[in-house]
């Protein structure tokens, strides 16, 4: 979705995010901060690291989920520890908003800026500090890109486990911002079970260290609280993660089903069955159509839904799990099974899956990914729920799950153009989490809340709950000016929300329907 | 080692951990503070929940470290969790002190009571809500004892992974408590690896649910930083837990090593190998003389040290496994190898290490079980380090390991009767904490901080992360009611130790000599 470009660097609006356009009384206060701002950090920043006019900033107005667009006051591009620690130190002097920012492939506004704030680009801290293959561990700076520490480690035969879509281009930073996944986090974890170590900055500037090579650590687990906390509680510049050895053998099942539900109950079994497959994605037809047409990746297009299941390991252990998966596939109705030949034929597979965004941006003007889970056994349910949203909300739905562990991306299909497109899209996605949540899921399985969910988190999360983590954030980042605005909401905007939080009436666990 | 037994409920006094005698004057106060909260709770609570005479509060003045002890003013025995609710609203009114309790097995103080406090005994909470064999999960209150819960979910193939060597006593509320590992934790995890949500009270009585069944949850991870918080940020009072299949087969090699140093190198490249064993245990001649002479394990008592490797899954798994690490620890050095004929032996082999405690108590009057980390590499060198120290400070040392993950067990052998000896020992331990602080490790591998190890938190940790700890605990707690006195010191005590954490002057990790 393109947002008009907005003339004047100061004048950031009027895209989807932006709240009033600016007058000329709020532009020329801004430009009085945005001066006392440059000349503050001059004194800490080479010129070159500082940029703030409108054709510099332009590039920093969103983050992957291009609908929200706000220019900050001022982009920052420290290369030194102590110059991260002095802008930090400089911003909580002037009480200005500070936001981290990686490659900016986040999908929910993480990194969109602050209008009154500043922008820190982590992009100078590229550099990959250690690999060590005996402790299998990296310790590597928060620019460095996913998939190059995997490529740094392949000469050891290790490699860093989780792999979100954008792991080309993603940074590690960013990753523990979001807690990243990917396509195998079912068997291998998330960023949070990756990662050993970080160290980082408060907003006062000052050095801290969370986590430990150790596999415990004495006190309070800060390093999961900081993992996934989306630049709220401190900047990390440097990151240690632990490392695993490439298995030496993986391939890739593709099961075709008649039905959603067949297909669903299949994922279901497998995981009941006690395997827990390196990979297990489900794809209805609608996103196989879609797919098929730009990647030709051998999909079945007479299936409902497919599934892929993948196995690594050594070459029995792979053998043996194929197998069982198999007869789990077979029990429970599949209509195909091929299982990949070769290295070619299993990467052809995955290139479908991992194309199915852009699939969709070819047949639509624009589409809105959701990004919820749910309890598995749930997804043919969900299916059909989708299906009678789609003829009530009056707009189509491509589906690509991460089915083996329930989270769940339908790709919404709209024109931005139409503002009643864009406002039943919202609806329709919101109507996703809502549902998500009551079956006993969660609003984001792995992109985040970010400025798109926070309405959402008050149906998630109680007020008790929501005040326990605003007075966390408090604990690290008491003036409240790190990424101000994202992932926890205001107990104020959940009141004028006006949700009740849906998740549970605090039932014993035992007396819920279903988990 | 046992303290004299006070003579009165009141007179909490002399043993190691008590401050300071009580005045008439101050027992007159305490005997008014205890009547005022037993009449406060005669409101909330039925009577025989409520125990205050002294022979009833005596089994509680302690947990497994019995060094330390106090009695409470007043033993709650809640039923439900109205209950909990009610006696924690209660003790925030009148500003009571909270120390929650599950089996008292705990071995760093964690559940020792507060002399002006109530301790809130959770036995009650015994029940298993629901196995779910599907979603392999299990919903238990928190007062299920550990093995009870792999009990239930045997009839289904499953069980519950983190065994540590109390799971016959020990409760899951006390293993979320304190994040307990066990044997196995090198290749399952910990507490925090294997419970999904837990549910529990705030201070203010208010019901809070933490986690969730979904691989990743939306907002701030507070079931991370509650899980092995002590007892400090809410009492938990049901605990989701993930169950898992339990492996077709299990063996065990012992291997005999000449030298410590051998033994350790084996460790090291067992891992470096890419091996993850179920178990890799160590024990050093000392500790192997004591527990042969107690339960005839059928260990080498030449060797200098033994190791203990464990591998499980399908039977063809276990014998890739059990073929690659006998190559490595021939490659090693190893002087001997035998691998478990059976289920019979592989348990032989594992009784003589989960009988290492008390295999110590019958050769030394009292011991003194440390509990630190270590990176893998460096158990050679503490083994040198620890000998030396023996020599320095008069004392004998056993040494048992969870060698795979560094986690160190001396026993240093001393009779508490005679004061001197009392103190080298405690010298002793301060000094392993403070090296395998140096060396990169942890003072707490599995027992917790507690009261033992607040003085090696301030070695561990700098005053800025100290601080972000008693924020976040203040987040949760703000009158600091939950545990007072435990896990997190105070900066002031600190300063009062004297001592530099010495873990690192916050140098890069890149720059820091090892892991």
């Amino acid at each position: 979705m393109n947002a008009p470009l907005p003339q004047d660097a100061l004048a950031a609006g009027p895209a989807a995010g932006s709240v009033r356009p600016d007058t000329a009384q709020t532009l020329s206060a801004r430009r009085e901060r945005q001066q006392r701002l440059v000349s503050a950090l001059s004194g800490v920043l080479p010129a070159h690291a500082l940029l703030w006019h409108a054709e510099d900033t332009i590039p920093y107005e969103c983050d992957g989920l291009s609908a929200y667009r706000e220019r900050p006051l001022l982009v920052a591009l420290p290369e030194t520890e102590a110059q991260v620690a002095a802008v930090l130190r400089t911003c909580r002097e002037l009480s200005v908003p500070v936001v981290a920012r990686g490659a900016g492939t986040g999908l929910s506004g993480g990194a969109m800026p602050h209008r009154d704030g500043v922008t820190l680009s982590l992009a100078k801290f590229s550099r990959i500090l250690k690999v060590d293959p005996r402790e299998r561990v990296a310790v590597v700076q928060c620019g460095v890109r996913n998939l190059a520490i995997s490529e740094a480690a392949a000469p050891y035969g290790l490699y860093y486990a989780p792999d979100p879509s954008s792991q080309i281009a993603c940074t590690i930073g960013g990753n523990v911002a979001e807690n990243s996944g990917g396509v195998h986090c079912l068997k291998y974890g998330l960023t949070l079970h990756n990662v050993l170590k970080v160290r980082g900055y408060t907003i006062d500037g000052e050095a801290v260290e969370f986590g430990g090579l150790s596999l415990d650590a004495p006190g309070l687990d800060l390093l999961s609280v900081v993992i996934g906390s989306e630049g709220m509680l401190a900047v990390v510049t440097e990151v240690v993660v632990r490392l695993i050895p490439r298995p030496q053998l993986a391939r890739c099942i593709m099961a075709s089903f008649p039905t959603v539900e067949t297909a669903g109950e299949a994922v279901a079994e497998i995981i009941a069955s006690g395997i827990i497959p390196a990979g297990l994605e489900m794809m209805d037809k609608p996103m196989t159509a879609a797919v098929e047409d730009f990647v030709h990746a051998g999909y079945d297009l007479d299936a409902a839904a497919i599934l892929l299941c993948e196995s690594d390991g050594t070459p029995e252990e792979v053998e043996e799990e194929i197998g069982r998966m198999t007869e789990v596939l077979t029990r429970c109705g599949a209509s195909g099974i091929e299982v990949s030949r070769d290295e070619a034929q299993r990467l052809k597979f995955w290139s479908g899956r991992k194309n199915a965004f852009p699939a969709s941006g070819r047949i639509s003007p624009d589409y809105m990914c959701m990004d919820s889970t749910i309890p598995r056994r749930r997804l043919a349910d969900m299916l059909r729920a989708i299906a009678a949203m789609e003829d009530r909300h009056g707009l189509r739905c491509c589906n690509v799950f991460h089915a083996g562990d329930g989270n769940l991306h339908p790709l919404i299909l709209f024109d931005a153009n139409d503002p009643d497109q864009l406002r039943r899209a919202e609806a329709f996605g919101a109507e996703i989490l809502e549902l998500s949540v009551e079956m006993g899921g969660t609003i984001t399985g792995e992109h985040g809340v970010g400025v798109e969910k926070l309405n959402s988190m008050c149906v998630q999360f109680s007020p008790e709950e929501l005040a326990m983590m605003i007075a966390v954030k408090h604990a690290f980042d008491a003036p409240g000016l790190l990424n101000p605005g994202k992932a926890i909401p205001t107990l104020h905007r959940c009141a004028e929300y006006g949700k009740m939080h849906v998740r549970r009436g605090l039932l014993p666990f035992s007396e819920l329907p279903r988990f």
